[in-house]
């Protein structure tokens, strides 16, 4: 089951630098892994924003909402979820 | 070059039946045509909604806008763009 | 899968009398069907205003989306999708 | 008398740690309580979100103030108000 | 139980001009029936705009709701509703 | 002459309980104080909200003015102001 | 007593040009005639929008009602109303 | 003195075809007009939207109001003005 | 040239109480002279609110950005600009 | 491919003085190289406001992205990104 999900990341400009490096790179880790996993289909950034575009396959919504509140960066972002399904006029 | 395009589409109730039937077929057959050509990449329904959500991979800017102005329904509908790019946490 | 739908619903003041009484009654048909199937869960006037609040229990986005085209209204509507899930604090 | 809410809870990230737990656990036993009085009718979270919808079933618009002004997290949410009805199309 | 209601009415220019007539009047009777039964508290003219703000005093959510459905410029109407509750610092 | 203000009250989670607590005895005071002399015409409280719905009656625009700057609480509101009228249909 | 009023105006494309005309000058001559008597004491178009900032010295809220409903493109037009105040910077 | 200026067209769809011909051509040809006077000094399509984005180069804002209003499709366009002037960081 | 300048004004509330006055002070000194120039040449509190609707009769874009940015509360301010023209029926 | 981009900059007014003091010449030296190499092609300041318009003329979404995250304020911005291409009745 198909979800698009936009993430728009709010890093306060001070935080702690050491918080933050590891922050981001428990993220990307995370990112990495859920991708591997077929479940975060897609991942975009929009072009010049600290803002992600991201396509989830998941079981339904139970799936997605752990995926979401286990983020790293969870508590500094504004989501917003849309389901997706089946367009009757796509191909393949 | 990938662009998000959200397309929600307005038909008036009263649109006459005829040009409403032969406007949709026109829709899908030119949003298939665009999926077997490789530039719309994906075609995606807004679960409940009369919307998408659509991936473009086009040449550029001038392209993406080819494309959505020939729309047959483009004139019925709201559209917002969003340019993508890659992600630094995207495999593959 | 559980999915909170709430429904605007905006009718033409000259729409013609009989086609009104008869979409009327079929959207009243029709979701008095769905509530004996189990599929929509709970249906609540907005007091006041000529929109509800809706639980539906589907299978997913797929089935949400064809119970939400169909409806008699639907080319009436302003609609919003809020996926929901079982919350932590929640009993039974 | 129906109402539903949506609560959304915004934490500042440099919360301390154990008035955050605290506050949670508090939270938590407050909406638990109230549900097994059956004043808090339905309580489910919006997938993905830091937010909640409820169904509250109480007397009246005072014990409705009382209730969401006594949440251990209500000077971090932002909430929404909306009385219900029944409907017109809704069975049983 | 006490509600704030605000209305904001919308005439097409080219309404009927006795169907205009007749409604307008049927709201105004309607209205100071409310108004003498006690349920219809305040009625404000917004000044400048077609609008009011009004205070209802009714047993609950039905009753504001059958109140409201019944006006006759209930299709022309957009309608916010604000349940109220006595004020820790209001007197008397 | 009457006015409709909406204060939404905006408390810092982290103000100072004595500040917190000796500014919202003085607010108090002050709005019973008006209530008193009849400007402060009514004062309800927005259900389930840190917000009110006021009624002033006063001289004009300057007189308002006056009143609300001295709130206790006016640093931490968001305001909004309607001035209001007789309306046709308001009997009495 | 000061108001800031905006008002905005959405004349139909398909309005009847004689219609369109005498309301026009209606409105001209309407708009002359309250600042000749000085309550309509400045008048400023919008550059490029078909929408003016109006500053009105009347007697009270009465006034400014009766002011903007016979507005002969009342019907035609949003209109936002801002209550003025003497500024404690302003000198003269 | 330079201004941008954001123009979104919103032709009815059922607008008369010739009208529509000979409104877009006089459009063409006044726009073509004002870019070889220096006046429009930019014009640019904002990719899959019936919008345009303009920066105007003109003595002040009594001319640009004079200009947007003589646009054949001032009638069915939202326009948006922002007064730009030199940036510190601008170079040349 | 005239433009129309609304600020809304937003000071933390844990300002330096003698920052506060002062740059208070300097702003009240600079709106004055300003007056005296010519340059600001109406000032309005908006009733009830932290916010002013002033009116700056400038040589045109360039001069009314260097005003507003040399403003001792910039920082803290909420600025939209509004560039006005001459209105048709104004007298004069 | 040119982009139009507006950027809002909201610096905290406890801003360090030498950190805002480096990052603002960092800025400044950043905007003025990119317009020296073409890719910024212009770069104006919203009359009034903590503010500018953009257009940029790059290779495409990923150049644009670059960029704007290699702003020195890039962390205190609200950017808005809108992809443009010809105008049909653009000249040259």
């Amino acid at each position: 089951m198909l979800f698009a999900v936009r993430m728009t990341v709010n890093l306060p400009p001070d935080m702690d630098p050491d918080v933050r490096a590891s922050t981001l790179a428990a993220e990307k880790e995370y990112a990495r892994k859920l991708q591997h996993t077929g479940e975060w289909l897609h991942l975009w950034r929009c072009a010049g924003l600290y803002a992600n575009l991201s396509i989830f396959d998941v079981t339904g919504n139970d799936r997605l909402n752990e995926i979401l509140w286990e983020l790293p960066l969870f508590a500094y972002m504004d989501v917003t979820v849309t389901p997706l399904t089946r367009h009757a006029s796509a191909i393949g």
